[in-house]
């Protein structure tokens, strides 16, 4: 059993048809999954459904916390790229290497809009967090990466190795 | 490096505009790579285009031949789900396990139909080969399976342990 | 009230997962008028689910008659493109020209393959039967043309007059 | 020969991966009309590209001029749906009855976003400016309307006759 928490991110970016904006409603991961296909054993839960340029110390305190609490060993948390690294350090200084294997990720074009990274991302993650051991990971472009040697590259949007 | 050979199967079946049939033309790996904005270093080398039922022992002997004279050692294979089994057995037989890492892949919807499990499939299967000891894999539905514990049940389309 | 009267075509034509063919199930009219944002007031009935090359001289004689014993003088025909224009001049020849405004259409991509004319048609197609006179039309290729003066280029897949 | 003046609204609307805002960038006219199989003979020209919201009284007066300069007795204007109603009217006022026939049209959900009303209101706003008599008219949601009997719903994002 794979636990997955969202915390949203432009993953579940939707548009708001009224207003011609941006916003957040009901996460896609389950509908991700039945159009990947997927036949994992996950268990969904939604922490939160925000941007991540506006998640504060206490979210990410109840993310490492659901994270200690949640009973499965492997664990992926979907996140909005823009502080996705600083989460995933956070997520790194509170668990030590040999307890859980965790896996952040997240997409640069909201799924709602079609032709996207989401899926791709999604299979990725997905299968990093079966094999990789434990430890803190960022899988994103289709790579993994520890969370204390990646960045994001703002000019690229593309994560890479430090 | 990983290499990518082509093989076609429903991944890259295109719908043919005048005839109203399904047909073959170029692969959309590329594409998908793009979408999936992958930024895996990779070499992409179609081998055949058809669909898998079709497929020669002659086929399957060109597909080992390519992935023994490749000189990478992490290879990914995409493969029509019928006898995709059959393929990764063959290649399984033709390489020690201590050599390299396979994964075959493949859809059950094409890529072309819009919304897809071939992105998910393709993220998963990269991540795999990535990370995967030596051996032949099957990478679908978020899974990986050695080839010999592997089966299609035709009956729900679904990849399942054996 | 529009009646809307479907008898498959490519449009409705659906991948078969397990199969790797394609088939039809059920019309994706009411999911296209949903997505058009369509607001105009329709009875869509599904007379037949066919490949119009199988279309049979019973079949259209049932087009006819549902033509004839529907309360609305405005009626659109979804139809597979290859025997449209056979559709149109029976129903011509059935009714007098001022009778009943009545409009074929169809899709040379099916619609579940995502990006398609399928929705494009349906828009003229509803918009033409609303605004021309009495006699029976094609709609295609967001042009109208009247039953007996137009054939389908079977080179380009596109309707002309003749 | 139809004159197509783009305006931008939500139809060209797009997704700005970097800033995760969005955006216009070029017209999708040209690409929408390919996709919907279109072989009717259009010119295109791009007036501006805003959001209707910004519109000004300079910018709707350089639309009526570029409408009275056309050759093309039939012009289609691409609009955001938010002041579609008072540039119909600012049309209406500018052009006698007998004169040309100028159908407005525009989207709910940006073509980017895949599944649209985009190319449906396409096909009908150029399905109805071909036979409709001379005139201003508001092509929306399948009907079309005269611009001085018609308003946006803006709880529903609905037109309809006043």
């Amino acid at each position: 059993m794979i636990r997955i928490f969202v915390t949203g991110g432009t993953f579940d970016k939707e548009y708001h048809e009224l207003t011609g904006t941006l916003a957040f409603k009901d996460t896609h991961l389950p509908e991700m999954l039945r159009l990947g296909r997927s036949r994992l054993d996950v268990a969904i839960e939604t922490l939160m459904m925000i941007d991540s340029l506006e998640m504060t110390g206490a979210d990410r305190a109840l993310i490492v916390d659901r994270c200690r609490t949640a009973a499965e060993p492997r664990i992926l948390v979907t996140h909005g790229t823009d502080t996705m690294v600083e989460t995933a350090r956070t997520l790194a200084a509170a668990f030590p290497a040999d307890e859980k294997t965790i896996v952040l990720t997240g997409a640069m074009i909201p799924y709602a809009f079609g032709s996207s990274d989401g899926l791709f991302n999604l299979g990725s993650a997905l299968s990093f967090v079966q094999v990789l051991p434990p430890g803190v990971y960022i899988a994103m472009n289709g790579r993994s990466f520890p969370a204390d040697r990646v960045r994001k590259n703002r000019d690229t949007g593309v994560f890479e190795s430090i």
